[in-house]
């Protein structure tokens, strides 16, 4: 708590500093109930942003939304084996359906009587109760593809939870598709992959990130392969941002959904699915934010322009008010999300704290000097830069810095990454990059391709493997090699991390 | 099911045609958990536009969204006693968090070593858990007023269940604000009453409303009072379509949340809360649909306008597909959602049908005759005319009509609702209006004012109170009277009907 902004430093302690800025800049707070958060209005306005430019991404893709329910009834879930085993113990069970008065002693308690014949599952993710209704659409190839995406609230019990990073209860959007082929539905998950989270991350959230395979022993259970986005955090590990699975006929033959095809055939129906949640919010925070609180790219930032007008007496304020009332409107009229903070009580000091713990990218600062010299100071919230600007050119000015803080903070970000990707060749080397309590970084290294390796690897490292590259980051990458633990043939090299 | 068109007629069975009509205009469906349904495509598109609209209604007076948690501690609801009492019931509770191998047989049963020490209950309404929240939030005058809204699923274990109407999982909002004062409390009420949820009925959706308060044995568990909002049907009963209460210093009181005051007093904080919810969809079709299926509101409709080309070979379609295309990308600039059905293996005849049960508010037909000659068939589905339009004014006319249905549609809803709402004065006719299954409409009848003719009415005729009305429907309904059942004395009429 060294800092004069009440938040520690990231050096200091980046864990608690995150801990401390999720709080301190609006975005969520804990709740009473255990392991679930509060989204605050700044913090959901954030998430409505990112909902938005999702959303139009899957629709330009083709794709559209639906609701499904939230309770599953126990047998479903239990139908696909590696996918039970994988949600099984981290599961609200909802057993009763009624409170009644307790007859000894006070409050209420679950009636007995209204105990289920079969308990349901809060939904931990929705494959089996979409599963369960696509068997009843799905009838022949006419109906495919079945392209259908869902908001919604899922439930993981997590033991150790941390604000947006891992909560018993977070939000998300999750993807299901049915395809009548393999390649199909292959297509559909590099299109996510590509089109939609890839896009996003870069172009939305100015997260530069690694796109990949997931190993067989980090796979989504139930999937026949998952591909991933994994980005850096300034600690140097690694954050998975989406993923995007490959079902195969999983879950088509859990639920006996099969299809007539063009040739009159009756064949199981492929499957994808592929989700994002609110803790890319989390992965959006440790990427840019500083000792001030949160750098917010301009595109998603609630707020993206904050005028402050000074002025101690009633006469200086209708002046400073009205100057930034006028460029409050001229921004709005450019599309641009701006704040007046008028209140009165609060010193101008006060307030530049305030919106860079908020993390909004541009401050007008509207003082009676300023006006008088015909010049207002326009500050960036991501280097702290302040620049004089002539009245007349404030307006303009605050709306191109907005696309000049999104440009660079993904440079900043690619940099970081690129100064903390390491290409590793000996397992010595290997270890003593994850040896202590730091990150690492990302490790370019050739891996065996088993699982037996990877979980060795990991059990002395800490390190797993965060994904086997669709590109190669350099052309070298892809060139055949020695495993670094093993020493055995390796295809490409694979990025390996601390994971979040 | 005499229907040519798959669902029974209005007159036949509403109710039944109700039931069909949901599903075959591809709103909803059932899901296999008990009373939980499945939002379509072409219903959560039909959501989708009624909460955008409705969401920027509430943040153009000055709302922002949140999120609170799904989970609420049992302890929490037992805090505000006529609140607990009114939701115990039909809580869904969740007693364990995570399943485990049947030693005892197969399968999975709740772990028993993961009882939770406190059941939690799936959120049936928010105030508590929200609440709770505020307690940490507010602490002076400044903090006030806190205007909060929360787009969510809840959960209420209903024995009946229909689709849109009564669902053990339904997905509204619900806003939630905090106030110094009385007066601004019931301020923020009547704002949300008539500004949102009473422009959004009758601007967007074209149903007539009702505005009035809600009697003692009618309103909200836990409120000072309540305002609603009572739309009529087409088979003659009320339904709720929005409900916004005043919840006075219950549960600021129940949760221990006071506010330093300009004075520097110590004060409780006064409360409201207002929701409407899917049902909304059940109260749109029910009031506007027909005997072929959806009729739906331009301003909400998922499609607007509906091209449908024909031809029987390569060469025709490819000029009527290209009109089509044309006419649609004109109108898609004009800001209209449209759809161009090029399905090959479909007839005119069916897709007609097809679009017409899905409540598609304009159609246009493109055929090889019509090009030659020059002009198209433009249909409205509310009223099934059909004009012939020039090319060149086609878009203009398909665009045009969206107004025009949108205005009929709420000038046909209000003259039914007026044609089958009666000023009644004698006992006897009374129960004669509502005597038999039918609904009877609204009876505006003087009552004196006590739960107890309440009870007494509604038990005789099933028929009760919808509402007190803020602003007489007749002038005279604001003058005195004697009840209709005790012959007591009355100030002013008050609305009877039969509710679903």
């Amino acid at each position: 708590m060294s800092s004069n902004l009440g938040i520690p430093t990231r050096s200091e302690n980046f864990s608690e500093w995150y801990n401390e800025l999720v709080v301190k800049a609006d975005l969520a707070d804990h709740s009473s109930v255990r392991g679930c958060m509060v989204i605050k209005p700044h913090g959901y306005a954030l998430w409505e942003n990112m909902q938005r430019a999702l959303d139009d991404m899957f629709k330009a893709t083709g794709h559209v939304n639906a609701y499904f329910p939230l309770f599953i009834p126990k047998s479903y879930l239990e139908k696909e084996a590696d996918h039970v085993e994988g949600f099984a113990k981290e599961c609200a069970v909802v057993t009763h359906y009624r409170l009644k008065s307790n007859p000894n002693g006070s409050g209420l308690i679950p009636d007995p009587d209204s105990q289920l014949e079969e308990p349901l599952v809060v939904r931990p993710t929705s494959e089996t109760i979409i599963w369960n209704t696509y068997s009843k659409w799905i009838q022949s190839y006419r109906d495919l593809p079945l392209l259908i995406n869902q908001w919604a609230n899922v439930v993981r019990w997590e033991m150790r939870t941390r604000l947006f990073l891992r909560t018993t209860e977070f939000l998300w959007q999750e993807g299901h598709t049915a395809h009548a082929t393999f390649e199909e539905a292959e297509e559909e998950c590099l299109t996510i992959l590509h089109e939609c989270y890839g896009k996003f991350a870069t172009d939305w959230l100015a997260v530069p990130v690694v796109k990949g395979l997931k190993s067989e022993g980090e796979k989504f259970p139930g999937a026949d392969h998952t591909y991933c986005l994994e980005s850096m955090t300034q600690d140097l590990r690694a954050i998975q941002f989406g993923t995007s699975h490959h079902l195969g006929q999983n879950f088509a033959k859990a639920f006996d959904t099969k299809f007539q095809s063009k040739e009159g055939k009756l064949e199981y129906v492929y499957a994808t699915s592929w989700g994002v949640s609110t803790r890319m919010i989390g992965a959006l925070i440790m990427t840019h934010s500083d000792d001030k609180g949160l750098v917010c790219p301009p595109k998603v930032a609630p707020i993206q322009v904050v005028i402050v007008p000074m002025g101690r007496d009633e006469e200086t304020r209708e002046k400073t008010h009205g100057v930034s009332d006028d460029l409050a409107k001229q921004l709005r009229e450019k599309g641009v999300r701006v704040k007046v903070d008028k209140r009165e009580k609060e010193s101008p000091g006060f307030k530049y704290n305030y919106w860079e713990m908020r993390g909004v990218p541009v401050r007008i600062e509207v003082g009676p000097r300023d006006l008088e010299a015909g010049a207002l100071t326009v500050a960036r919230r991501d280097t702290g830069e302040k620049e004089t600007v002539a009245l007349d050119n404030v307006v303009d000015r605050a709306f191109s810095l907005q696309t000049e803080i999104q440009d660079a903070l993904f440079a900043k970000a690619l940099q970081f990454r690129e100064e903390n990707t390491h290409r590793i060749d000996t397992w010595e080397e290997f270890q003593s990059v994850f040896a202590g309590e730091g990150g690492g970084g990302f490790v370019l290294a050739h891996w065996d391709g088993t699982t037996e390796t990877e979980d060795k690897i990991s059990e002395a490292t800490k390190a797993t493997i965060r994904c086997i590259p669709l590109e190669p980051l350099h052309p070298s990458d892809a060139e055949p090699g020695v495993c670094v633990f093993s020493g055995k043939p390796s295809k490409q090299r694979v990025v390996f991390a601390k994971a979040y």
